[in-house]
């Protein structure tokens, strides 16, 4: 018996991933396409209705009692819409209705990605048994969730938890998001190879500009390399003390292709977090990488559609 | 029948003041003390015990169900301890018991006064019928506290909402607290005016070099002062944008003496914060002065008290 099977879907500006998983968090069955993100709308909900017609082939499907989405942002769960930054087509897109109409009436619950992260990492990874926990992701942006009080917070419209784009820096450098000094413009990845580049940092033979590249670099002693990663260090370490200070969270947990750099970021991360986390309440906070994977994105959207079943607990507790 | 009745305290560096507040947030009884704030922390107790004793006096009294207390920071609600700054004779004093047991084994609910202050906004100020709320006092410190999903979020020790220090200025000026560029360190009253002073400003013929007197002169169109209150209200809308970005809220309310300046920061609060609350769901993020006045950390501690009780809904809803 599955009684608790929910279907889970992940919305990215590169794939469309879904699947179904079990109350435990196992993923019984798995569908993917690529997001036609440059393409219409209707196009871009036909890539998800051949995902959900996919799983819907599975002899699981019948047990599937609801529909957990986490999707690139903004979102609006409040409304049932999906604004996509990376899939223009998408514009207050009514994504909820439409995936409740082809499932045939399930209930849908609707999140950001961040947040679903954060879910994963609270049922399944680092933040496990934490009561409040902010947990991020940074690679080419910097995203974010956060638990409070036990339970995952996704805010009304789905999206809180936007560490990326707080300003620690009000006369910083203005940010596409329309802000200055945002988290995200000094610490994701493109703007850590930026840096090092303009600051003179040379790349391998290889030509590699990347993030990475810059930390095979810092690893190596490249003092510009270094610089870098702490610069990004200091800019997290920032925003994860002011959110500390605003929400009480006792553990900051990353991931992301940034944080797989390492003690290349979390030494100077953990090391700075003593110069902004200077309240008797946050001292004790740690930062730890993040445990899930790939599949993160997945099993936390089924987290939220678990919580939607009255009889089962995931993700709240 | 006054079945519902609280005590409450509220205190603070200067004064500790008390009162029987029933379950509509009316103040039935009142009284007071200095508070002996360099004496040691047994002195200070007994003024607290003066103060309850005078509530017992009351007829009222029998009818006290709970106590509220809502205290000067930091304060460590899960251990039942204060630490206030600036009360050094008391450095993690057991209020929660001492008041227990004086009492007679009363419930006591502790939180800090920022989130006293915002318990008070959210059942009868500004902040009343916001689901989603942050409440600041903008005077010699900068304090705050939270509502969240329509509740009081006081967070595990009952400091969360500290925004007076969180860093907007990564790289700024040194704060008291430790960290640098720390909303208070730029927008509190003293910071207002030293900024003023420090670009040429003159006080008038009163010597009076206040924040007050600052505005004073703002209003009457004196460019530097204008600018130290731009300054200010920059970080305010800096600290307040990244509330909104981490936890969704819909409103910000601000009192204190610094907001009893009125336009001349809350025109250049609202200008800046379109700057820096820049992403979908912030947007609709508003600001407003506060409506509860010298009585708000009585009728907010009386509303965390009213929460103790099973059969009463304040300040959660």
């Amino acid at each position: 018996m599955h009684t608790d099977l929910v279907a889970a879907l992940d919305i990215g500006g590169t794939k469309i991933a879904g699947a179904l998983v079990d109350g435990d968090g196992r993923i019984l069955a798995r569908a993917q396409r690529a997001t036609p993100a440059q393409q219409d709308g209707e196009t871009v909900m036909r890539a998800v209705a051949e995902v959900l017609g996919d799983l819907a082939g599975s002899p699981l499907w019948g047990h599937a009692r609801s529909v957990g989405i986490g999707s690139a942002g903004p979102v609006d769960a409040s409304a049932g819409t999906v604004s996509p930054v990376n899939v223009p087509g998408w514009r207050d897109f009514p994504l909820v209705d439409r995936v409740r109409t082809i499932t045939g009436g399930l209930p849908v619950e609707l999140i950001g990605d961040g947040v679903a992260i954060t879910a994963a990492e609270h049922w399944q990874g680092a933040a496990r048994g934490h009561d409040n926990a902010l947990c991020m992701v940074v690679s080419t942006g910097v995203g974010g969730g956060l638990v409070l009080g036990g339970r995952l917070h996704p805010g009304p419209t789905g999206n809180a938890g936007h560490i990326g784009h707080i300003s620690v820096d009000l006369d910083g450098d203005p940010c596409p998001c329309g802000s200055r000094g945002c988290v995200e413009r000094i610490a994701s990845g493109p703007n850590i190879a930026r840096r090092a580049l303009e600051q003179g940092w040379l790349p391998g033979p290889d030509g590699d500009t990347s993030a990475a590249a810059v930390a095979v670099a810092a690893r190596a002693g490249d003092p510009v390399a270094v610089a870098s990663f702490e610069r990004a260090a200091q800019a997290l370490a920032a925003g994860i003390a002011a959110t500390a200070t605003l929400v009480e969270i006792d553990i900051a947990v990353i991931g992301g292709g940034v944080a797989n750099a390492g003690d290349v970021l979390f030494t100077p991360l953990r090391k700075t977090l003593t110069d902004y986390a200077t309240l008797s309440f946050v001292q004790r906070l740690t930062v730890v990488p993040a445990q899930t994977g790939t599949d993160a994105g997945l099993v936390g959207a089924a987290a939220a559609a678990l919580t939607r079943l009255p009889d089962v607990q995931a993700a709240s507790h």
